[in-house]
């Protein structure tokens, strides 16, 4: 046990060994881990913070899920559901170590079903996003949903925070590659909807309820998916352009030009590459000069479309036009990941420089230019000591307005620059309409932010489906709303 | 008025007088119709069923959508939304006309906003579908919801029926196109969610529920939507093949030599050439022969991808490998538009042979030729003297099945066979886990039909729903389910 969690562990040890027996002997010593070993599961991703739970119990298949729920139900204490728990705002990991269990879905790994005439799979919750890939490659399709966390994030995870990752723009988010749901209900019943229809109009879509709910009204337990035809080639260029508000523009002819055949259009700063080589070194520039906006462009497709002369008669065109100043397109697969490298490295300077904020923010994408110039002002204005680092998807309207503060100052100074400056990019984002997550998710940590905005009309509307689905209010306590059974 | 409707008629005048007053006291003459008027919003769109309303409401905003429903609800009366009236199912007509106020958004006909920049658009329910693609059209993008109906459609009925068409492979249904909704609720406050964000996961994202439940939980007053580049180029061809398993093995090969670039992939039976000449006598053949089964093919894009030379050089493949045993690509728009008039013709000489089942179903796309064989055979055993015509839409496992009676029956005996088959396919279906609507909702037609298959978990749920959200079950009651406020 890290130092950190000491008292949440001794609370855990001093109130809650009888429930924790209870489970145990309800739903057998197999099944239900408790101790030190329950601890890996109350930490977050990121490691900022380490918490308690009763127990964790760990289902092999749907029933024992089920069985498990009403367990804990009959017991007086409340679930938290965990695919990989990789997610970044405190959605899967408990609040109330004394009352809250951790159900993880690790063990369900079956991929029931990979069927590439119908281009359809039904996979368990706990399988491994990059493993479900691999898988679907095998067997000659592709799945499209692509994140830093892939290697970790589970199934279950991914739809019940829809989330969404580089390839959003060609493909959508978690939601529109869903066909499909099993899930466990508040009450231990089964929510059996796994079928592979593409166009199924039998009145209200109940799936879509659970779908970016982060478990708050049941627990996903398997999901059938859309496959596509793999994107056999791709060609990726880096850009060099004279302004942000030009990434418009550019994005606008290219989604004509190039027939909605993108699969990734992101900006840089000229900053990026300066971080990028804090973090690898011996990265190489791949083009002169300092241009003050950078767009990463990936086409990519299949079959009789030729997508290496695409890439090339489209950036002919736009430089021919002065829309692109200067630019190189990978001759490889190799020089893509280089080009990649930019963006990844980029991030991993960010984590270098220290503790700064993150944001993950969308606007209207013809906004985009214009919210990240009045955020970085404000920042400079308010916090002038401070660096911006805007990046993003262009085509979904998604910014990561990072703030970094300077360096030499001391734990409790940077706390106070990161709080300063979520309030001032928080306060221009409304002026914009914009949405303070963008792909993940309201969990604990966003929702007093999301609160603050919801309209009175919605957080009813939240409440009333909460309290119709979840009366008892055992579905993660404490995410997304502040809902308890007596309200 | 017909002789059809002088029952309902005298009902309706009989019993409803002193609340049609109380209606035009409060929302004024100006808002309100009552008397002959009212019948054509009583009739649905194939004219089989007339019936009777209270009133019909037309209010101009949604303010005043919001002020009727609310009107309504005081008066003890409950709600009828309607858009268009083409809905196939019964959905937007009502069926208690001593207690029902239809609420037609025909006078919300604001195009609020085309952003052609930011690729989305926000519009009143009331718009009709074709005008609106029009409008989008001249702003240079392209909006690809595309039903027969599209030139009577309203924009509030494709939302709260998710409706379907021709493009649904390449653009999935109207849920796909929605980035946010307006709704008047229940109880006549006002859900304003018309954000055109594409990326914003701020939780449960609530105007998934009214996309598709057919105004029962509450009015769609607008809605924004996503915007697509437009399709400047489209090839359009007509294949020969030697089975209709075959069709799914040249839609798998298209998904991946076309890449995801078709827009459309529809099968028919060598019956369409015959009823499509009963309908348009003078309709040449495009080709010589006669095949087991017919692909209407449609590939298009916008920009620098050749459409045309990727059709070709498709064609050349597949008929090498002996997939394609004849086939024609439309030289002209002009040869594309007769080409199409197979399909719709084949509709049109359906209709002419007189009363038949129409159906409207789905299965897993692998499985369509499976399903078409046993169905037809089912048919054949069962009610040797009808006719099957199959055909559909391969990419969307969407097939409608119809079968019609012989000539020189009487109206009675049409309508045995036509019950009788319905129950064979909804049996042969039930055994492929298919759905008895894939696109045309289940309103009041196919209401039983849906309650005899519903699984009870999903029952209580959307009953649950159904309760929160509309407690005094004043939303188009009788539609989708049997809910009443105390049960």
């Amino acid at each position: 046990m890290t130092a950190d969690s000491t008292t949440l562990e001794n609370e855990f040890k001093s109130g809650d060994e009888a429930a924790a027996s209870a489970l145990i002997e309800q739903l057998g010593p197999d099944l239900v881990l408790v101790g030190p070993a329950v601890e890996g599961y109350c930490r977050d991703w990121h490691g900022d913070v380490t918490t308690g739970a009763v127990a964790v119990v760990r289902p092999r298949n749907t029933e024992e899920v089920a069985q498990a729920v009403r367990a804990i139900g009959a017991l007086g204490l409340t679930v938290v559901p965990q695919g990989g728990n990789t997610g970044l705002v405190l959605g899967a990991t408990p609040d109330r170590p004394g009352s809250q269990v951790v159900i993880s879905l690790e063990r369900m790994t079956a991929i029931r079903r990979i069927d590439s005439d119908d281009f359809s799979a039904v996979v368990e919750a706990g399988v491994i996003l990059s493993e479900f890939k691999d898988r679907v490659e095998e067997a000659g399709l592709y799945f499209p949903l692509a994140l830093g966390a892939q290697g970790s994030c589970r199934i279950g995870g991914n739809v019940s925070t829809n989330a969404g990752g580089i390839n959003v723009l060609r493909y959508g988010m978690t939601r529109e590659l869903v066909l499909g749901l099993e899930v466990v209900l508040p009450d231990g019943s089964i929510f059996d909807g796994l079928s592979t229809l593409r166009k199924d109009n039998r009145g209200i879509d109940l799936k879509q309820m659970f779908i970016g709910a982060e478990g708050t009204l049941g627990i996903v337990t398997a999901v059938s998916f859309k496959l596509m035809p793999p994107a056999e080639k791709v060609a990726t260029a880096l850009l060099g352009l004279g302004a942000l508000s030009d990434a418009i523009t550019l994005y606008r002819r290219a989604r004509r030009d190039c027939c909605d055949l993108m699969s990734a259009f992101e900006f840089m700063p000229p900053m990026a590459f300066t971080l990028a080589q804090e973090a690898i070194p011996d990265l190489q520039l791949p083009m002169p000069g300092d241009y003050p906006a950078y767009v990463l462009l990936e086409i990519s497709g299949s079959g009789l479309v030729d997508i290496d002369d695409l890439m090339h008669r489209f950036l002919e065109g736009v430089m021919e036009d002065g829309l692109v100043l200067d630019g190189v397109i990978a001759a490889s697969r190799n020089q893509a990941r280089n080009l990649w490298l930019f963006r990844e490295g980029m991030n991993e300077g960010q984590a270098k420089r220290g503790a700064h904020l993150r944001t993950d923010v969308s606007v209207p994408l013809s906004r985009l230019p214009e919210f990240v110039e009045k955020a970085e002002a404000a920042i400079f204005a308010q916090l002038p000591d401070c660096l911006c680092v805007s990046y993003g998807h262009v085509g979904d309207g998604n910014v990561h307005l990072n703030v970094l503060p300077p360096s030499g100052l001391t734990q409790e100074e940077v706390a106070e620059r990161i709080y300063a400056a979520k309030a001032v990019v928080n306060e221009v984002l409304d002026g914009f309409e914009g949405s303070i997550s963008a792909e993940h998710g309201i969990g604990r940590l966003k929702k007093a932010d999301f609160l603050a905005r919801v309209p009175a009309t919605q957080l009813q509307l939240l409440t009333a489906i909460k309290q119709a689905v979840d009366p008892a209010g055992i579905m993660n306590p404490g995410c997304q709303l502040n809902f308890s059974a007596d309200s």
